[in-house]
């Protein structure tokens, strides 16, 4: 056991927690810079996040190549991750996701606005990136080091970007963070997609979002949510006693 | 024990009933006044709901100070509770809540008014209490007494006020009754959704409302819920042998 | 054990099957005939569906006076189920549900119409009884064989009405008949409020609903449906052998 | 044990899959191809999908024959499946549905078109097959092979039909084809209903359906779903041990 473990056990809870708060399922993945090398990051192989085991944690170079000649099955689109890490130093954890309720905002011009609190984190107006832009007809899958640049370089200054009929990227300044906006989003999507039937809404202010992307990502109120996340996912045993 | 026991055991199954049915998740609280001593009420410390047990229940003053010199991590926004209390002295129980269903309510222009029986404890109309009227930016959290008593002096002769894209706070003349309005407020905020959808509906009138909310708040026939709801929170075994 | 037995065993698994499917909640009944008495129903007593037992179940003249001095507490509004008994000598099964996505064709002008294969059985319009029209402002609850009385009356030639911002009552010709009219009618509301959305919809045709509902109530095709639910409730050891 | 024992098995586990992704619940079914001769199929006697084993699967003639006298009671609408295969030699395995989120695209003049990339496989845009065009009043079950000719024939060159009121057939190349396009397709329809709300929406392109639709039906990237999906379902110990 290294000190790497307690980062590597988190990121196993961070699978599991959003397998079960339905932001993830059969596809979808989260990972994590390695905190002692920014040029490498820590992704599960080819596995469902629910199922995702510590012995499933492989290590890659930004670039996607497995670290240590590791031949097992990775992600086809781990390009997402090294590219958002390459793209800005500050993002620690990335989350990709094809969460429903994001979707129709994908595909429509109606932009996703955060509209509570708890989604302030997700920035004024998430961009969304259509592949078809740069590379014409595709499968939709990032693959490659070219699209996941491509689309990194849409973030622009933002912490998430949209992928058209498919999904979204989310970056975050710990793990716990993007794990907080992702399952975040999906909620604001399905009380904004309700507020849109009603006719006008009040998004929330620069301001209040500005004081929601500021807090302490990883501040004591925040631990309340992981413990709860965690043992609604059965990883209680894996929570350390860091109390919130 | 003492014969707070009691009291404090439903305080318990309250906050698992809560969460069991979607009203409370990571975040949200329920308290009651202390039956004792008007100027106390108990309230959890920062733990989720689902995961409240009876060695977490604090005691505090009505303006949020801990008795007893109680050194646990408290919630940041049990001002709404204290304040509630000191609004209205027939109020013994507080529930917060960020349940998505009403949020749409909050953010926009259109009344949750109730148009199911079972919601017509929640009063005519209940206000809209935006923070950023008196505050101006914030996180929209609650986290002192001037914002709690603002809320609470947004409540009038109402039980329930929504707050502008974070939640609702519902008052009770008992934890019963408002753990009961509280289940009720989303579900009558889905229906309301879609009748909204079809064109013109038909709400409670003035008078049902009345002959709802002049219900006894512990009435035999509400008994049925509470075990209900208990029951399937996982809470059975906690029940009294009180039979409804 | 008298040969009552299976009927009752079945009643049980009808409270348990409608629990378990989202009809009923904490509230909610369902009664069956007494086979051998056209006079008298059985129920269960004051106890939320999912919950009930075959010790629960009491017998009731038709007007609601429980046989034999039993002075258990029973539901509030059983005249619902003598009433329907009382108006139709072919209902042998009454549901009384408060399904959400029934109610807001309640408290519009909406219809609700049967627009898939497995809700013909409801008939081509089920009517919209407001208990105000007759009896002003109440608490919405049907409590006296007055009520009752209106409320069958208001059924006319149809096997089910619906109950302004509160619910429907359904009679089937047999329990198994009643219970899938029961759980198809929800249904049949959620597909009806999409289609509403997207524009014109095709109900199914007069003849259509005319074979559905004079398929024989207790085909052994429909044996299948009882056995899944049944089994998905928790009751796969209360069926007997019977094979579909 | 014979060689047809791990077809048969995940034959099974598509039945669980199916209804554990509610794609199917009391009704729907599941069937394969006899990898050995192509005139005849695998599907289960009359029992819904979940509850489904091994001892439960019958063999038929491509007309609805059962093979061997096998004298147990069969899906009355199995002539979908025959006919299908009747229909078009590529098709290893069918599904038949009644998923309630296409439910709306079969009653209105509202195509179903893929507008995500994990459903470009259901192709451009399914036909609506509505029974009374040809049948007249039915109880919309397709119960001989003059209807099922009729239904697989409106397939035409697509690998999905929408069935008016009623559900979907779906055909694929193999047996995992065909449960990921039916667990999708329920989700594409949900993600249309909401954009179809927002207004003009962006669907697949034909040459990204094109791509989707002529992936390898079991390429390896596929196998983590199937993974997911069987262990979700409880059929975990029932997996072989290929790794995805």
């Amino acid at each position: 056991m290294t000190d790497l473990e307690p980062a590597l056990r988190d990121l196993v809870i961070a699978n599991r927690i959003l397998a079960n708060e339905n932001v993830v399922d059969a596809y979808g993945h989260v990972s994590i810079r390695n905190p002692h090398n920014p040029e490498r990051y820590f992704l599960s192989c080819s596995r469902s996040p629910e199922l995702v085991q510590r012995s499933d944690i492989m290590e890659f170079a930004l670039d996607g190549t497995p670290i240590g000649g590791d031949a097992r099955n990775p992600y086809l689109e781990r390009f997402i991750h090294g590219a958002a890490y390459e793209k800005n130093p500050e993002t620690m954890a990335v989350v990709h996701s094809h969460a429903e309720e994001v979707l129709p905002f994908t595909i429509t011009s109606e932009p996703l606005r955060p509209v509570i609190h708890s989604a302030g984190l997700m920035g004024p107006q998430p961009p969304v990136w259509d592949i078809a832009d740069k590379f014409g007809d595709t499968t939709l899958l990032v693959v490659d080091m070219h699209q996941g640049r491509d689309l990194a370089a849409s973030l622009a200054e933002n912490r998430i970007v949209l992928m058209r009929g498919h999904g979204f990227a989310a970056t975050g300044r710990s793990l716990s963070e993007v794990v907080r906006v992702s399952v975040m989003l999906p909620r604001n999507a399905r009380i904004l997609t309700t507020a849109l039937q009603f006719g006008g809404f009040k998004p929330l202010s620069p301001g209040e979002i500005a004081l929601r992307q500021n807090m302490n990502p990883d501040g004591k109120e925040f631990y309340r949510a992981w413990e709860y996340w965690a043992t609604r996912a059965g990883c209680g045993d894996m929570l350390d006693s860091v109390s919130g």
